[in-house]
């Protein structure tokens, strides 16, 4: 059975969007349409171009006998700049502004488009980074970890602020939270994270950083290397953070808990799209 | 500009790859590459009888004023059944057997690529079912529950087991563990799910059900239809099990902490997969 080249196109299309930052060998699709490795050759060109001209990410095509090809879906400024813009607007809404200045984003991080852009937007920043595992505290980083993990090929590794039979033996650590004061917990399954990794950070909300602080004490347990460290949403109500190396989607400042208003404007990350 | 039909090809392949269970409009292509209907309409044919040979999923059009195409991911039997299997063989690994009768499986979840698989399995036993939101409890289900709502396109709405003031109002009700006879709290956020909703409920472990019934009972308070309930491992252990309509993906019995042993077996989601 032949395919067409229209097929063929369709089928590695598909293929690598849904296996995005794994390298897949040109002999797969060799084998898989049993066709020469000219014309498969020719056809991933279309689709490197196609996607380069769509901006829907890059192909890097790797030679030699272990050659094959790798789809790292990418964001660019333009569409970066919107998505801010997009996520500005919804914080904005009426009554998402809580007690203690938090802000109210349940229905944002549970809105698998939206989290599928933010995990794109995060995942093109730390594109060149070498990374092992994405970092995340529990409840609310787990969505946003796993946003980022879809598209970066990477495992997720979830921190809680309780022990739980469910995770094994565990490594845990005690830190003091940077705005409350209070001192809490943080709990690690040790074989979830190999010794020596190189971890991005990832978590909804940062205000002073205690609790990235917290992460980054527990990573040194493990002789884990913090390659970068991104939130959704920074308060910078703080005068004195924690953190100074991290990336942010929007910050948030200005909050009157009285007069229910606050202020929401771009983070840094946008620096990262020339 | 024009557009070559390969190109064009490439770009509603990731488009639609990327947009699942989304309608879009047909008029959005022919916009977008200055091309006429029919043209658009073969290309989409072609992509359509493509999906179908390879199993990558199901093109529905829609005709009309507001038509358009809609991918629906969709897996098969043979891949079902290989993804059990997998599940299985990576169970039965050494010392995933932890005190009272549960599974480590923290690195399984944390899998990107793996739990793609897991919730392309659920969606497609679920895809007929009017359903509006994926409901999930804090913290083991909320990946899982994400790996869904990416391919159904819908929200994800967390129950946590703790109070939280980044929740704003909440509603909460008691529920007995159904192993532990325990008295514990679940909470919803009010504004997370609007009444009335049809919800599939997704977690990661079953036993007795406990949790599951107290989802159903806090599910009423909502006013909100349950369409489902589909767990990842249940165990067999319970005698009396509180939940009867469920789909699972595998068993776990014959638990024996002493002897770390422990049989794990498919469970009945593969009746879906004819």
């Amino acid at each position: 059975m032949k395919f067409k080249r229209s097929e063929r196109i369709v089928y590695m299309t598909s293929y690598l969007l849904r296996h995005p930052n794994e390298l897949v060998p040109l002999t797969f699709f060799v084998q898989k349409f049993d066709q020469a490795k000219s014309s498969i050759s020719e056809d991933i060109q279309i689709i490197k171009e196609t996607f380069l001209k769509e901006k829907v990410g890059i192909i890097v095509t790797t030679a030699g006998a272990s050659g094959g090809v790798t789809f790292k879906p990418k964001m660019y400024k333009e569409e970066a700049e919107s998505l801010i813009e997009h996520l500005i607007e919804r914080l904005q809404e009426n009554d998402r502004l809580l007690p203690g200045g938090y802000l109210f984003m349940s229905d944002m991080v549970g809105n698998p488009r939206l989290l599928g852009q933010v995990g794109e937007l995060i995942a093109t920043m730390y594109m060149d980074r070498e990374i092992d595992a994405i970092v995340t505290i529990a409840t609310k980083g787990i969505s946003l970890a796993n946003a980022v993990a879809n598209i970066m090929n990477l495992p997720v590794v979830v921190i809680r602020k309780d022990n739980k039979v469910t995770e094994g033996s565990t490594v845990s650590i005690n830190y003091v939270s940077g705005s409350s004061r209070k001192i809490e917990t943080m709990v690690l399954s040790k074989r979830t994270l190999p010794e020596g990794s190189n971890v991005l950070i990832v978590d909804d909300f940062m205000r002073a950083g205690g609790s990235i602080t917290g992460v980054m004490n527990l990573m040194s347990e493990f002789k884990a290397k913090v390659a970068g460290v991104s939130v959704l949403v920074e308060s910078k109500e703080v005068k004195h953070r924690l953190i100074e190396d991290y990336t942010s989607l929007v910050k948030l400042s200005d909050v009157d808990e009285y007069n229910q208003s606050f202020t929401v404007e771009k983070g840094n990350c946008l620096n990262h799209f020339k």
